[in-house]
């Protein structure tokens, strides 16, 4: 293959990354990019996810932390590595580190989750909880870096994690040289600036789309500036990718490769969620379904019948927040239903309502009977229901049934 | 490898099973047999997963279908097939009837989830929906196959499904010929009988363990009275093997080769779901997580240290049944908690609450004040709390804390 140096100019290389591939062929797995009948069916494209999830650490994350800790001086790993994050990256520097003989610490937010706190220290690093906040952390880390000269691993801007992560797109062009689109998820633009500057240096055509959560488009932000710019910190369900400033390195590189940046809300990430454990049978994290859950939402203009490639980037998702997206995935899809009923205060109503619903073929999850609490007129009571049903026709059934029976649906 | 074949007498040989995969083995993944760090740690053993959920249906039973279908006779096929299944039998048949060009007819229940049914019909089967259980169902295919002289494709008391599933056995065989035991889910009982066949033939020391449901223990109460026998019906959220009665073929073969059968609660099950998930991120149905069950919970003597094969059966779980397993295994984890405190009815208890609780960084999910209803004095009101907490240490805190405070906790 001959690759096209990259421009000078640009702090990484194609040639850059070819080595960062040579340097951490041993420690990282050459995921799948596997075709996925489903998908290309639900989104009327040619589908194919390259499945970063299935790395050891459960995303690509581990790709830069073993190029950056790979090329380490012997003073350096001595004295050790420190990053602040709480997610993918800290289990990447984690991981690289172990396998390396090098100690490391992770300064996560204090309200960090137990899985998260656990998954990284079951790769030896010592975790410091610090702060509200990532930013309080990061202050921390650097403070803790500069009392004992440890080397700090930036999650992502810094020319040898850029590298690292590109060589992803090294792996996508073996694999699959022929796909016209490829949508990566971006928080600080590390993964995408590196598979864009090979893609486009090897094949320009490719057209590389960059998905971003609504409630943190920094980086679409900044392209609209012209710069980088700094936005509010909000919570999004895809926090691998909440980033409220992107990177002086990798801004510029995203600036030249990328085409757009498209964003997608909180539901929208959930049902892809919720579509790749479904229908893929795939635990993927909101950051790693950002990419599908712009096909599924048509933010990517004239792709159907296209050859596309979807970066699954991770799949560490907490269970109590995969609980609550499957909950309200279910209820979008009328497979829940949660509604008030206006009834009579009387013996016997609670029985005519459960012989409706059951009539419909729909369990009964939860019922709360209100009589003194509710707005309904005094002779009247409230109950509420949690049913799991077929769908929506089948909750307008149920609905009518009961409206038929004399009762108030509120 | 020289096999030798089974006695005289067994429906069943190591020769069917070896014929059977050169029949199947375009149509059916041979699937990985990977070793589990994390599950290893967990369980004090050398875990490895056969991972059948990575079939194309999500499950082992395309590989009876297709053995059956394939030695169909041309006026056989051109009639059709019919059987009747909720579950991974349906897709397998349906599957294995659409790479032949052959009609499928399923008869399913009447409640089966809709997910079931698309899964179904997304093969191109046709779905009818009949009777309020199973029994109904077979019935109703029962008669369907008289009245149109279809060829009636039995879930596992074959020979030929069995020597279908049995080439699972084969692969595990080739993969880690040094497993001291396997673990298999057993419902009417064709994989294990599969399975088993092909590896005691093989190397009788290999220790075979099956495992039923604590709710459906058919095979179990069979084998200890000497005979099929019937059990109850009773829902078990392993529905995959849920079967009251094992099947004439398959019960001789278990009788002589299967070491032992335990059985597994639903709580158990409900929490190797939730474990395969979370630490391996692999979507696993009940049935499929039975083994991991038994071995986390001691149900297996004198593993600890040993190679185990766990045979991870299917991943198909409806996203609502995973939905309820997720919130009880966080209840179980202490990750949720639910209780009720009873608190003096003036203004702003509710922020002195709600701060004790926030100290503690748990997060309130829901939160409900009853003055009327409750059986608290009269100037009381009962306050019941869902919180997202760090675990059972975290809840013990939160409480001592509410109850230094002069809170009554139910």
């Amino acid at each position: 293959m001959a690759f096209q140096w990259a421009k000078a100019g640009m702090v990484v290389s194609v040639a850059d990354i070819i080595q960062a591939r040579q340097r951490i062929s041993d420690f990282v797995l050459r995921t799948p990019c596997a075709y996925s009948q489903k998908l290309s069916m639900l989104t009327s494209c040619e589908v194919y996810l390259k499945l970063e999830n299935f790395q050891m650490t459960g995303a690509y994350k581990q790709r830069g932390s073993f190029n950056k800790i790979l090329q380490l001086s012997d003073t350096e790993k001595k004295r050790g590595v420190i990053t602040s994050s709480a997610g993918n990256h800290a289990q990447g520097v984690a991981y690289a580190s172990q396998c390396n003989g090098i100690d490391a610490t992770i300064v996560m937010p204090r309200y960090t989750p137990l899985s998260k706190i656990e998954g990284t220290r079951e790769f030896q690093a010592k975790v410091i909880l610090h702060g509200d906040n990532y930013e309080e952390a990061f202050q921390k880390a650097k403070e803790l870096k500069k009392e004992h000269g440890l080397t700090f691993v930036h999650p992502f801007d810094d020319p040898v994690i850029i590298a690292g992560q590109g060589t992803i797109g090294l792996e996508l062009y073996e694999q699959r040289a022929d796909l016209e689109v490829l949508v990566i998820p971006v928080g600080g633009g590390g993964l995408i600036a590196g598979i864009a500057t090979v893609i486009k240096e090897v094949n320009p055509k490719v057209r590389i789309v960059g998905v971003q959560a609504e409630m943190m488009p920094s980086m679409q932000k900044s392209l609209a500036a012209g710069k980088v710019t700094l936005i509010p910190s909000m919570h999004t369900i895809a926090e691998g990718i909440a980033v409220a400033k992107v990177g002086k390195h990798t801004f510029p590189i995203v600036k030249k490769y990328v085409d757009e940046v498209v964003t997608v809300g909180e539901e929208e990430i959930a049902h892809a969620v919720m579509i790749l454990l479904e229908r893929e049978k795939k635990l993927v994290e909101g950051a790693g379904a950002a990419g599908l859950a712009a096909l599924c939402h048509d933010k990517i203009k004239g792709v159907h019948g296209k050859r596309v490639g979807l970066i699954i980037s991770g799949g560490n998702i907490d269970i109590t927040l995969l609980s609550r997206i499957l909950e309200r995935g279910l209820l979008q899809e009328g497979r829940l239903a949660n509604f008030k009923v206006v009834v009579p205060d009387r013996p016997g109503v609670l029985q005519e309502l459960s012989s409706i619903v059951a009539h419909h073929e729909a369990n009964i999850l939860q019922i709360s009977h209100n009589r003194a609490f509710s707005s309904a007129q005094l002779e009247e009571a409230e109950v509420e229901f949690t049913l799991e049903t077929k769908g929506h026709a089948s909750i307008r059934e149920i609905m009518a049934s009961l409206q038929k029976k004399g009762f108030a649906i509120k």
